[in-house]
């Protein structure tokens, strides 16, 4: 497993519309061609955040369950047709069947690389999990993408986002994060339900992994190791 | 767990036309009401078969892959609804995401415990699944009743078939069968890639479980412990 990335919700769709692939899908298909062998996860965007609300999943309700994982799914199946004619053999791997909470979320990852090395790229997404007590809640590509990272130590987990990466006050991003302590929230305005900027940033400290936010146009330099956007770093030197 | 409980794709679908669920479909879901505490496991049928055998999914090529998944997901969306219906709160598990084979099949079923403490019942199927040096192959629902059987020891394993049980040469339904020697295999005619009754039986005598099979009238008579069809028993006392 070279690398794992998440491609957001919100860089895949347009967050404000419902169930609709974003345009600048099309670069990053672009980007992705012949890496092969790596591990995707995707957000839900606008196929998952407004259902999840309007339900109220997040409160693990199931009313809205079936809706929820359906809606996540139809995503994953498109995303999938796309990877595949680029000519990579993308397979998903629902995250709802693999993952419990108890409350800490464990996630059954040990064949990814089975599937790795039968030459097919595994696409994960965000979806629905069952929570002890709790009936259903949300998982999120960000926790997903913290724990791939925490099992398989690639050294190269990103996140491909619709904004460059952590800002500071004055809209500039930041080389490196450290802590939630140094975190500005900043401009994430649409509906996300799982957390948005600040959520990404926080999954990957308490699991104690490092990981790159860039925008879209930082997948290549971050697919050839040029390092764009933010490293989040829980353990400095 | 009170019962692990296949319904074939030959009961679920018009196996001769291509995805149309059966009228039969019916008169299961009235018996099924108000068994929350179960795992259900359903065949492809007409929604998968037909792709698996056009693509050549069973001998491990990559193409289709996605066209049978799909197809099969959509079948399990519409149980869903149906299920979810009569009062049930169901979640699909997508045995393609918890199965590997190595070659033995290996399949993460710990969870489904947790799903049923919940009060939601897991709905597996026959899918896809990763296999070393062979891409991906074709997991049937069958060998999905087998493992959870022997996993969590219900005592009560059943399918429910579009046939009242294994025949023997008179047509007459057999009250048990302990063996392979003992099978006579007889009117599977439509297209099924997963082997028909005879895998049906091999699964379970393979893992040493105990199932029945029966028709759909017998599925009231299996849920409230009557013994309809055939008792398939590998270790007779």
């Amino acid at each position: 497993m070279e690398y794992v990335l998440k491609i957001g919700g919100s860089v895949l769709t347009d967050k404000n519309k419902e169930k609709t692939l974003s345009e600048d899908f099309d670069s990053i298909l672009e980007n992705l061609k012949g890496h092969e062998n790596g591990v995707l996860v995707h957000g839900a965007g606008s196929y998952g955040h407004p259902q999840a609300e309007k339900h109220g999943v997040k409160e693990g309700s199931y009313q809205g369950v079936l809706e929820v994982h359906r809606s996540i799914s139809e995503l994953n199946t498109e995303i999938l047709e796309k990877l595949s004619e680029i000519g990579l053999k993308p397979v998903p791997v629902h995250t709802s069947s693999i993952a419990y909470r108890n409350p800490e979320t464990q996630l059954h990852l040990d064949k990814l690389s089975g599937i790795l090395d039968e030459g097919f790229t595994p696409v994960l997404h965000g979806d629905i999990v069952p929570h002890k007590d709790k009936g259903f809640t949300i998982i999120s590509g960000d926790e997903i993408v913290a724990k791939i990272e925490k099992q398989y130590s690639t050294g190269k987990a990103g996140f491909c986002s619709s904004v460059e990466g952590v800002l500071d006050d004055e809209g500039n991003v930041l080389d490196e994060i450290n802590s939630m302590e140094e975190f500005t929230d900043k401009g994430m305005k649409a509906t996300d339900v799982t957390g948005g900027m600040k959520g990404k940033v926080k999954q990957q400290i308490d699991e104690g992994v490092k990981a790159r936010i860039f925008g879209k146009d930082g997948l290549e330099d971050f697919l050839e190791d040029r390092n764009p956007g933010t490293l989040v770093n829980p353990s400095p030197q």
